[in-house]
């Protein structure tokens, strides 16, 4: 079955490989760089179809995924819900604030019913670090990690590698991978899944990253995954090609030295004149939801042919369309890497 | 591509005119008396079709329409769901209670942010007037209001015209439009968007308007706008063809005259006695929830071939699918007025 | 169209009924034996089909069921909605807890409201006894109860049978019914609609049931159904064949003798010692969510060939989908028992 429509996609992918070799999407430190590529190549059919507002032909017809959300997260189960109703499948919301979690339920046997319900696919969002495994271990079907505490969230990397692909391609740069590009992600370091998911999958497609936040807010030790630590935000823009800024979420910060919005926004808000600081037309990211006026300037976030913040989020279906296509392939009787 | 099957419909539309001129719904306010009829006439084929449990058929399949309540409302975002998806759309649901709202995010931000997801409508409630048409100017696909504010509830309009219109054609009458005939609404008129989309509706299909409140719950210059201003409910009552009750929403009310229940029943509660001020077979109508006992006496709202509230709730779903259809017809290059 | 596939089914239905005989599943009270064997018999197709994660036929495409859970239920709902969506119908779910219940709303106005929304099938949790029934009353669709107050919790108690017969069959006993069988039901007797539901069908299905929990939870005069009623969880064992162990929901004990969970686990709960005392082999059910170490040990809940509670949940999505099936299939114009 392999290569009957291989023309749509670049397969870089060793010639002898049949499928794709994971189960579950955990995390980007479980992927090789050809699986990333893999990845985004996939993700940018669905990006052409849904601009297009192209009818998809019910590829996981018939399948179940069910979006279970121990942390509420508007935005991406949206987005979630909105790749999986595309691919034309029974997409099923459990919002388990109001669940069996409360009443004592282990999040074990939350699994193990999912699992005996006969999902094809789980989407797991967590406040908890490696709750995404703890369930993978536990059920028939592949699980996707919408993020776990401060773990991961590879969707968001790859959503935003596939955003920053797309614009170097726009401009005209090769964009095949980010070898030789300098990006800083700036925010708090420490608690940020988004950050750790980000430097593992941009390292990967050969970006040198720059991290920079207050030093209560940087892991230590991170240097010795080969980031280059900043605590001043002009020096870490100094040559930057790419500043993507995290959310600050005081309600993660507790226990520890916590600036003030305005202190916040005075040291590392991105602002216009800061941005100067960066390489010409360096290219602006935020995971989103924004607060304006704290880590990002409206003036910077709108920045037309700067900001790719809107991209990003357009990114994001297509990159879950594309996970949720590949990884239910086992299950559909596909096996080929087509 | 016009004229297909307009034996389905009657077209007064104007000859010249090949499309719905307005992208989207954002109040009865926009629209032209021959606007209003058509989406009537449209809405009345999904009342049939909804009786008879007929299988649509997949009009808006591969659409997604995105329900973005940023205010509760169980009944509304039910009529709109049934509405997308008797249609054929995905529909996904965005209980903004429980958002990014929440975190700060602007509400431009989360127009945006719809946008990017590539929403092929999307219904919006929301506490602030003019939410909606912000949002409208922010996005590239139509925008329906469900409720704004003290602005506007233009379906909620509609489907009052259209349970009415069929009651009058029930009875013999033409049910053409409304000319000849008085309408009292009697209610929270200052603070209510079912009013004011009301009046504007009723008056464009040649209804008087009698509105009856407490001085304190009636805008300052109403009259302007051509309605009859009472405050003595037995005095609006006389003459009266039908009586339409708003809902006593207290939550509203802070900070003005507020009656007791008790004291509001009294003085502007619609019991048996009262409604026989009216013209003989006077219809009543409610918007729902009822308060029964409060604004509305059990006896009243329970009046066989006088009462039309069920048929409200019916004509709602009716009405959403005419719109929903409607406005989505240019994206999928349906260009006439079928 | 009788007999078109029935031999897909045992069909124990006398020949000359061509219908089965209840719009609505209010209650297990309602079935005769010979409907409860139809039941579980319908549902066997279903067990296979999601087993092979096969796409169904859209049997309900175009039907619209509406989830109304005025109690929070989160595997309840998610069986109800799996279900549903894969049988086709859209799939509606109401949160009642946010709904027009709070502004005020009557349950028959919602009924009411359901209803001229042209439901297809109406679910119903509610925490009043009586809450399906009244809803019943006022629409025209069918009615599944999914738990109502202390009343019923009638496909619960199918599924609990199927997963039962399933296993018997398994083990190469006969498992037609469950005649000559004893069933304890251990836990909160009083509040449990579980138990209540599950009495009835047990009893009717052959099986001898007893019924053990401290006194202030044993209804009094439950003697005069034909339950043995034990207050000693050892000597209710003794030659039990299954046991049942009930969820401890101490929010439904307010104002009762209320044991702590320590005094609770030590006089019923299920440890593997325990288990000792019932025939060899018993079968050890619960219908989750567990409070282990409460009601039941982790080493009594996961034991292979034993535990069967994992496939309890299985087997609910598939009771679901009969009822769901066979309750619709007046309005699908299906008029024989196929």
């Amino acid at each position: 079955m392999t290569g009957s429509d291989s023309s749509q996609t670049q397969n870089r992918f060793p010639a002898g490989r049949l499928a794709f070799p994971h189960r579950d999407l955990t995390g980007i430190g479980q992927l090789e760089r050809h699986e990333i590529f893999y990845l985004l190549d996939q993700a940018e059919q669905w990006v052409e179809l849904n601009r297009q507002s192209a009818k998809h032909a019910g590829l996981l017809g018939g399948m179940t995924i069910i979006n279970a959300f121990f942390e509420n997260s508007t935005r991406t189960l949206l987005s979630f819900e909105i790749a999986g109703k595309r691919l034309g499948a029974d997409v099923v919301n459990m919002h388990a604030a109001q669940s069996s979690v409360k009443k004592g339920e282990t999040l074990i046997d939350t699994a193990i019913t999912l699992n005996a319900m006969r999902a094809d696919a789980i989407v797991i969002r967590h406040g908890s670090s490696g709750a995404t495994q703890l369930i993978a271990d536990k059920v028939d079907c592949p699980v996707l990690n919408a993020g776990d505490g401060q773990h991961e969230h590879p969707t968001q990397a790859l959503l935003d590698a596939l955003a920053l692909r797309h614009k170097l391609k726009e401009r005209g740069e090769s964009g095949e991978d980010f070898t030789g590009m300098t990006i800083t992600i700036c925010g708090d370091i420490l608690h940020s899944r988004v950050a750790r998911s980000n430097i593992l999958c941009l390292q990967a497609l050969g970006a040198k990253v720059r991290v920079c936040a207050p030093p209560a807010l940087v892991p230590s030790g991170i240097e010795a995954v080969g980031v280059e630590v900043f605590h001043n935000f002009d020096a870490a823009l100094s040559g930057t090609d790419v500043v993507m800024m995290l959310r600050l979420q005081s309600e993660r910060m507790s226990g520890q030295f916590i600036p003030s919005e305005r202190e916040y926004h005075h040291l590392y808000g991105l602002t216009k004149a800061r941005l100067q600081s960066a390489a010409p037309d360096a290219i602006v990211m935020h995971p989103g939801p924004m607060n304006r006026g704290v880590e990002i300037d409206s003036e910077v976030a709108d920045l037309l042919d700067r900001s790719i913040i809107t991209q990003q989020v357009e990114m994001g279906v297509a990159i879950r369309m594309a996970c949720l296509d590949i990884l239910t392939r086992s299950a559909r009787g596909v096996e080929g890497w087509v």
